[in-house]
Parts: C-alpha cells; sequence; structure tokens
C-alpha cells in the first residue's frame, strides 16, 4: 500500500532529516539525558524527576485553515497536540509558551479569542501559560507551542522499549480526524463555489469525526490511569503523523519489527461513512490518518490484561517481532502485505 | 523624540499585549515561580537551582531577509538571540529545540546550512540541540527555536529588581546592528535596481556593524565574568528591542523611573557614519535600533565600581529614579527630554 501525497515537505522531512542534521551540533551537555528522536526532550531535573520539553510550530494553510477553525478552537487545538507528546512520555505537562507571528490582518479581537483557546485548553491540562513571544508576519499566521512537564524517572516510557512478543495497542479510534478534515474540506469547497456567501453547511451527520479534527483531546485521562493502576508500557508514542509513521518511530528506536491485524484497527462507523462517500478506502484513513493524538504503547499480555480490567477504550491491533523494522500487516482478506520504510 | 514606524505590528504588541492575553488563562502550576513578563519563564528545578525556558520564532521577511543573509548565519543568529534571554537572567543555556517551517524552494543543502550555523552557535553557547519539529510553509522560512537554561537560585536576575539611585549600565554599544541592516537594505536595493545581477557590494567599510547585524553574540562572557568576581547586578534585561522598549520593560516591573545621559551613550564611530551617510540621527539608533543584544543591567555604585576593575566593555548611561515609570533624558545639548510610555 502507498502512502498519499505529503502536503509540502518530502518523507525524509519529519523525523529523519531532524536527526540528520543533528550531526551538525556536537555540544553535549550532561544535563541531556534524551535529544532527539522522542517525542520530548528528557533533562535531568532532580533526584526522582525529570524535566520534558517538547515543541511544535502551526502554519496556517498547512496544519490550520482559517476558513472552517474558529481562532478559539485552534487555540485550543495546538495546545493539545503540543502537550500529547508529554503524555507520550508518560508525564504531566506543567507550563506552556506561545509565540505568535501574525499578518496585519489579523485583530486583536482574533487573538483574544485565539487566547481565549488556549487559557481553556492550558486548565483542562492543568498548566500554565507561561511565556511567549508576539511578532509580524507577511501572509500567514504562524503559532508556536513548547511545552514544559516532568515525569517521575521510574515511569518514564520512552519510544525505544518495544520488546519482542509485546502487543501493539491504541487508544480511542483511528483515521477520524482525518475524515473530520476531508468533510471540511468538501463544505469548503462548496461553499467556495457557491454563490451565497452566507451559506451555513450542515455538519450534523459529521459530528464526531468533525470535533475530532477541530477540537482534539490529549490523552490525559489515559496517563492517570496508568498511574493509578501501576501500568507501565515498554513503549509509547502519540499518533500526530498516522499510525505507519508513528510506528515506524517505535520501531526504528526499539530495532523491532511488527505485525498488524487490520482486522482489529478501531475505526469508528462516522469514518466509515465518510470514507464511503468519498469513494476512498477507509483503512487508508486509519494507516495514514495523522491528528488522531490517540497514544499506542507496547506492553506484553499480561499487562495487557491487567489494563483492560479497569479500561476499555483500547485496542490490540498488533504485535512487536524479532524482525527488525519490518512491518507487516494481515489484511482483513488474509494476505500479508509489507510497509516500505 | 518619536520611535520610527514598527515593522508589521502595533506598539502595544510585544510585550503589552502576550501580558494582557495572560488574562485568559487561569490556570497556575506550584512549579512555575515566574510566568510572562521577563526573559524568561523561571520554574522549580531542585534545591538549588531553577529551570529558565524561553522561545522566540523568526520570520522571513520580518526578522531575517534570505536576500543578504546566508542560511549559516541565520542558524548562528537565531540561536544568539535566543541563548541571550537566558543570559539576561545569569543563567546559562543547557539545550535548544529548534522547529523549523519550510517552503518547498527551499532545498536540503540550504537547511544542512542553517543547521551548521545552528551546531556552531550551540558548540559556543555550550547548549546541546535536544529537539525540534519539522513542516512545511507556504511562504516564509519560519524557525522557532526554545532554549532551555538552569540559573543557581541565589544569582537568578529578575527586570524588576531596579532600585533607586542605581546606576544604569549597558555593555558593548548601541546601535550598531540597526546600523548595519541599514546598509545592507541600501545595498540590497542597489542591487535590485541593477543590472549586473552578480554586482557584489563592497562592505569593507562598514565590517563591524554589517557584523554585528549578521552574526551577534550573546553576551555569555559577561556572565561568566559576575559569577567569577560573584558581581550580581539588581536587574537585567537584553537589549533585543531596542534601549527604550527594553528599559521600560524593566522600569514597568521594578515600579520605578530612569534619568538617562544621552551623552554617555556608547556609539561606536562606524553606526556615526553609517547615520551620516543616510543623513539619520544617531542618538535614534541608540535609543531604538534593536538586536544589539548586549546586557542593560543596574547596580549600585560599589557594584559598578567593583566590576570596573575587571571589566571595561560598559558604560553608565544613566540612573533609577523613584519616579514611578517616568523615563526622562538629558540631550547632549543639555535638555531634558520625557520618553512616552
Amino acid at each position: 500500500m502507498e502512502p498519499p501525497p505529503k502536503k509540502t515537505i518530502s518523507e525524509i522531512g519529519r523525523s529523519g532529516l531532524i536527526k540528520e542534521l543533528n550531526k551538525y551540533s556536537s555540544w553535549r551537555s550532561e544535563q541531556v539525558v534524551k535529544g532527539i528522536g522522542d517525542d520530548a526532550a528528557v533533562l535531568e531535573r532532580n533526584e526522582t524527576t525529570y524535566t520534558l520539553i517538547s515543541s511544535e510550530t502551526f502554519v496556517e494553510g498547512v496544519e490550520f485553515d482559517l476558513t472552517f477553525m474558529p481562532f478559539h478552537q485552534i487555540g485550543a487545538k495546538v495546545i493539545s497536540a503540543t502537550v500529547s507528546d508529554i503524555y507520550a512520555m508518560n508525564g504531566h505537562p506543567k507550563a506552556v509558551l506561545v509565540n505568535l507571528a501574525i499578518p496585519n490582518r489579523v485583530t486583536v479581537d482574533m487573538i483574544e479569542e485565539l487566547y481565549k483557546g488556549i487559557g481553556m485548553a492550558c486548565s483542562d491540562y492543568q498548566c500554565q501559560l507561561s511565556g511567549g513571544d508576539l511578532t509580524g508576519s507577511h501572509n500567514a499566521v504562524i503559532i508556536s507551542v513548547t511545552v514544559y512537564g516532568e515525569v517521575e524517572k521510574d515511569l518514564i516510557i520512552y519510544n525505544s522499549g518495544a520488546r519482542t512478543d509485546d502487543a501493539i495497542c491504541i487508544t480511542g479510534d483511528l483515521g477520524s480526524a482525518l475524515a473530520g478534515l476531508k468533510i471540511l474540506l468538501r463544505e469548503k469547497s462548496h461553499w467556495q463555489e457557491s454563490d451565497d456567501p452566507v451559506m451555513q453547511p450542515d455538519l450534523t451527520p459529521w459530528e464526531y469525526v468533525v470535533k475530532r479534527q477541530l477540537v482534539p483531546v490529549a490523552r490525559k485521562d489515559v496517563i492517570n490511569l496508568f498511574q493509578e493502576h501501576r501500568i507501565i508500557p515498554t513503549s509509547m508514542i502519540d499518533i500526530s503523523q498516522g499510525l505507519i509513521h508513528d510506528l515506524q518511530r517505535v520501531l526504528n528506536s526499539s530495532g523491532k519489527g511488527a505485525y498488524l491485524y487490520q482486522a482489529a484497527f478501531p475505526i469508528d462507523l462516522q469514518t466509515r461513512e465518510v470514507a464511503n462517500e468519498m469513494e476512498e478506502d477507509v483503512d487508508k484513513y486509519a494507516l495514514y490518518g495523522g491528528e488522531d493524538f490517540e497514544l499506542m504503547f507496547t506492553a506484553n499480555e499480561k499487562v495487557v490484561e491487567a489494563l483492560a480490567e479497569h479500561f476499555s477504550n483500547f485496542s490490540v491491533i498488533g504485535k512487536i517481532t524479532e524482525s527488525k523494522e519490518l512491518l507487516e500487516m494481515q489484511t482483513a482478506e488474509g494476505e500479508v502485505v509489507t510497509f516500505e520504510k
């Protein structure tokens, strides 16, 4: 199966190139426990805890579209997307810094809406807006969010810890954020073609997937549950780029392979309906759709059973194999396909 | 004296608005010692040290111009500009995260050049490149840098500590980065008007100011000197937005006023020559020119005398007064002018 075309940056881009570019930086600080390569940088804090830092940039027209995303939802979403990286290390966000670069067309009212969304999300995730920078931009609105978090040393989970025969688990469902985006883009093009400038699309039938796209929620609840029940997965990552992309990062870091059961993929009925309407393959939504911000974790069978006693909102979608970085999937039809790196 | 017109964002922008927007965020984390309002966020680390975090976004066409700035110099400059905020708190940078958003016209070679500059600057400032994000952009190259630093609790210096009768001191000289920018912009417009596409401007007569604009240096040396000689200023800030803007931040935070002696401003001869060529007032360069990344600090007379025994690259340019937030300056002609807030 081939991945769909990328937005604006080649496949080497997001993780490969960044890692490659690290060779130009030779300084190593003793405080840095883990630099490039995981969801967040890990730094020595005190005897019992690490500091976690992650930063992401969101560009209008690439990561968000002002024609169908109100500013307060953008504010909430950029916070969710960034704190998700801290949860993926089994940590808790404590503070965020937000940098804004805005063109002249953006009014103070709009920025206030953005900050209302930021403030609400910060309250939800219990982290304090603690700084930032405001500058100009000629065209696009640009938002950079940095999150500071903490994790107990005993509880930290890296990408690199997956072990052979671990179950591959995923919270929630896959591909619904992409399904929501498809609906919003379709309605946007209807609106652009229409003579009626105040036309309001009826999004009610698509409420779930549209919400998954516009106001995704980072899985703080899962982390709290893990900690309450002393469950520690062997590896964890959040689904931001898409299942295959993010799983491949885990496999590369862990030096392992994986075998997926396509029939086990958690796909919401509404996501299937969108794919039907679009005449597209819903499995591609599940495999390559990003921005679900669900957690993918690996754990041995016993741990999965223990978790299942307290929590049902996750699915086992495959297992880790010894075959180094080889990613295979048994399709619903029983065929076995191999994914290219 | 009126400030020159702003680039793309109104005066309320950079610090005022950010502070104002903080009202939408009500969550307070116990780890945050100081949030919005200083050069960096201050967080509890361990018994003896604080964590410092600062983040800045740089947008092509606003903060840098690819027609006269090579990528490796941009890489070094964005690091210098960001670590400067850590030095301004009397701390030391330890790690940086760099987010890039790039349009398709940018090649992997260019990004490599950028990262060479980043790597060199990280080595100079002894901090480790520890993470980042790579995404697309439709038009401009956008770089966001987050820096993590540490400071001993006993040594931290806030904006808010200036005391009445403290001397206002500034390292290095003022306005030279702006002078360099003026020369580069003039040469750019000559080149754009010229028929010769490979015309190379002769920048030799302007070497110092051009270097100040293209490859500014954050004052790590000053911080090391302070610590070596146990000198602790009462307040400190780096000159990123311009003397008056940055001094006003210190005065607002400290609830004090200031009286400046214009005749004492450290202005390099080359900066004066640029202003002459441009038929502009060099004092405006010193008052409003940004990006010098010099440190402005306040200290009592005894501390200043002690510092002067070890260090000569600073000037006393005025004193702190009791008059709340009133900023006055005695001009070289003996008049007294007042700056609007």
